[in-house]
């Protein structure tokens, strides 16, 4: 059969991955996929640039649209990121009726949702397995692996940059400014480091998750997202004395009342899997009503790792050339009339323990006081750990984890808790999660 | 559209499972799948038996040939286990032009090759994603997820029994034959466990990943295998104070001269993911060119999780109905006319690091003959344990950590060791496998 063109717009680290893999690993894919697979064009900003891939035999041009009305063209990678140009690029390959993959996760957080009625409109495929974890089949994993279960949770770490510093902040008792600024010299976070450190990346992937894993649309906005920045060295210490470690997780919850939607740091208990996931690496633990935990373990980030992701997407594009559109794989797992649109929740109204630390006063009846406050709230405590006792009248921590609670409850609790007098400063607070 | 009806052949343990994850999450199935999946027919030993799932609207008979030859049928699911009566069955169904689901590992490492020809020449498919490591959708991440890659090697814990065993002798200090005793009796072992304990099962997975990752015939013969039942307490005791943990794994690796395919307990460094894998749960660690590695981990047994697949393998097989047979993923990952011929090595050409403990008479240069036979057959050694140190003249244990070598030059040295007077006994020897 003849080979497939493949059209690229955007020739950065992941499109230069793409070329490579697909160049070095030509015949294994080939035979995979019954027929070759081949970049005929690609749109770059600059056509002079020196890259780390072989062009021969690539058409380069700078007008990303003429790659995308390229008739010879079947398939369009989509790997120049951002929300703007993307769009109008994916939406145009869309309109003539070309498959799409991308690996651009803001994009389709934001405007999956139009894209994807559009392209069910046209019966062509949006495919975007590298948008969320790298190279691991996250999304294949979810959308068809588990397709016979109810997902009740998962959970994420899902940016390798927050996990690299959550992991040296552990294992060298380093400060966070410290290790974001490695981070920043050795290239994994990028010079404005607020997607990674703040939690937007992570809430981008979390959207996506959330939406396959339940079958609703895309909501970024209303994901409840808490960065990693204010995250200090003691309670990285404290967790760990209390047989815990802290990541950064996007957490997707179906409960009663609806579907939390969360990225925030979190205490997980030391002997989970999920807890040992270390350095840039990203894992996310699914769980299943039939088959209960599941997780999943891979390079989150890097040239090759989404290539292969990108690749894997190309392939199954490449299989279902012959199949009726109805009969493929849905874009969001479900069949696009049937999403759902249970409530999410404000995270208020989500329930989890916390870890909290305040520093307090060495006065006799201080700890009473603290612990009324809980009592009178109905929060249950399940440790207290108190630091340092020093001399009478001194400053020292306390802290305590709570059994589940309703965050609305923990809430009040916190401002009780910071109008003692013998309480000083504000109270940190990270929620914990036993991820069972 | 109209219900896809599914004909049961077997139904125990997996069996009800699966009608029951159909029946649960029938709602969230066709919202995945776009039409409703209901299972029509069971063939059953004994219609009388007591089950734990809901039979109402199922046509019950004994006679699994009324269900394999029934029009209304379009996927027959095989789950009785055993490789005569059920090739019969699935070859039978085959010819009739219907899709086959199987979560049986024996019948595909050993008739594989015959099954998928025949489903080849009828342009159905034969899923069997169950078949490996249960609710974990390992076949899929090889076949689809990884499909850019060129798979390096993957070594994997797919036997939930014999890692409980290995977990509990390691966390609990018991010997073996005290810990099978306890799973036979929790049920998690067969009456006859040789399956388990002697790494039969294991090499029949290990077989199908193997297919799937190089593209070649399966060849279940080829496979070295060394079961759990010879490890003694003591050695998960040093294998722990190197740094180690044991684990029972499968390996199949692609090296210049060909594929290792084995399975055989492994010391792996205490800090890898998989090393911390306990009781029944099943990992399975890959290593792709372009992903690096990639690790998937759940419930490798078990009613539910192995229903899980079945029901994903339904929903896969519903989803292709439309498409064109050459365009379906391939059942071996890669086109049935290029599987590659690759030599399978045989174990003595493997190549990989070895744990040795030896007893020794504690005299004045013991260690020197000892360490003169590794010098002289260029094993280089890694690490030297000499334990309790008693009385001259005592024996006392010598745990020696050599670097990797070729498995025949390894059996050598274990000769050249047991003919020296200073050591008594058999030599105990375990594979290293660093996983990187």
């Amino acid at each position: 059969m003849k080979p497939v063109n493949v059209g690229l717009v955007g020739l950065g680290t992941v499109g230069c991955g793409t070329v490579s893999v697909l160049r070095r690993n030509e015949n294994e894919i080939c035979r995979r996929a019954g027929r070759s697979i081949q970049v005929s064009h690609a749109a770059v900003r600059d056509p002079q640039k020196e890259r780390s891939c072989d062009l021969s035999d690539i058409t380069l041009t700078t007008d990303p649209f003429e790659v995308v009305d390229n008739p010879e063209i079947e398939i369009i990678v989509e790997l120049i990121g951002g929300e703007s140009l993307s769009l109008e690029i994916v939406l145009r390959a869309i309109r003539n009726g070309k498959h799409v993959v991308t690996a651009n996760k803001a994009l389709i957080a934001i405007h999956g949702n139009e894209i994807f009625s559009a392209a069910q409109e046209q019966g062509v495929t949006v495919a975007f397995e590298a948008a969320v974890g790298g190279g691991i089949s996250i999304i294949k994993a979810l959308r068809e692996g588990l397709a016979g279960n109810c997902i009740e949770w998962l959970a994420g770490i899902i940016n390798g940059t927050g996990n690299f510093i959550l992991s040296e902040m552990r294992d060298a008792k380093r400060d966070f400014s410290d290790v974001l600024a490695e981070a920043q010299a050795r290239g994994y976070a990028e010079a404005d480091p607020s997607f990674d450190v703040d939690g937007i990346d992570a809430a981008h992937k979390l959207t996506i998750l959330a939406s396959i894993a339940f079958g609703i649309p895309l909501q970024y906005n209303q994901v409840y997202v808490e960065g990693i920045s204010a995250l200090e060295q003691d309670d990285v210490e404290y967790a760990t004395e209390l047989g815990y470690r802290i990541k950064h997780l996007g957490i997707a919850k179906r409960v009663d009342e609806g579907i939390e939607l969360r990225v925030h740091p979190t205490l997980i208990p030391e002997r989970r899997l999920i807890a040992n996931v270390d350095g840039v690496m990203n894992a996310i633990l699914v769980k299943g009503d039939a088959v209960g935990p599941t997780l999943y373990y891979g390079a989150g980030a890097g040239a090759e790792p989404t290539a292969s992701a990108v690749v894997a997407d190309i392939v199954d594009v490449t299989r279902t050339l012959t199949s009726d559109p109805h009969n493929r794989v849905p874009h969001l797992a479900f069949q696009p009339g049937s999403l759902g649109s249970p409530e999410i929740l404000p995270v208020e109204r989500s329930e989890t323990a916390y870890y909290l630390r305040m520093n307090a006063v060495n006065r006799p009846g201080v700890l009473a006081e603290v612990t009324r406050i809980f009592g009178d709230l109905k929060i249950s405590i399940e440790s207290i750990l108190q630091k340092d006792r020093g001399d009478h009248e001194s400053v020292v921590p306390i802290i305590i984890l709570t059994q589940h609670t309703k965050e609305f409850r923990l809430d009040q609790a916190l401002v009780e808790l910071e109008k003692l007098d013998n309480v000083n400063g504000k109270i940190v607070r990270i929620r914990v999660e036993t991820l069972k």
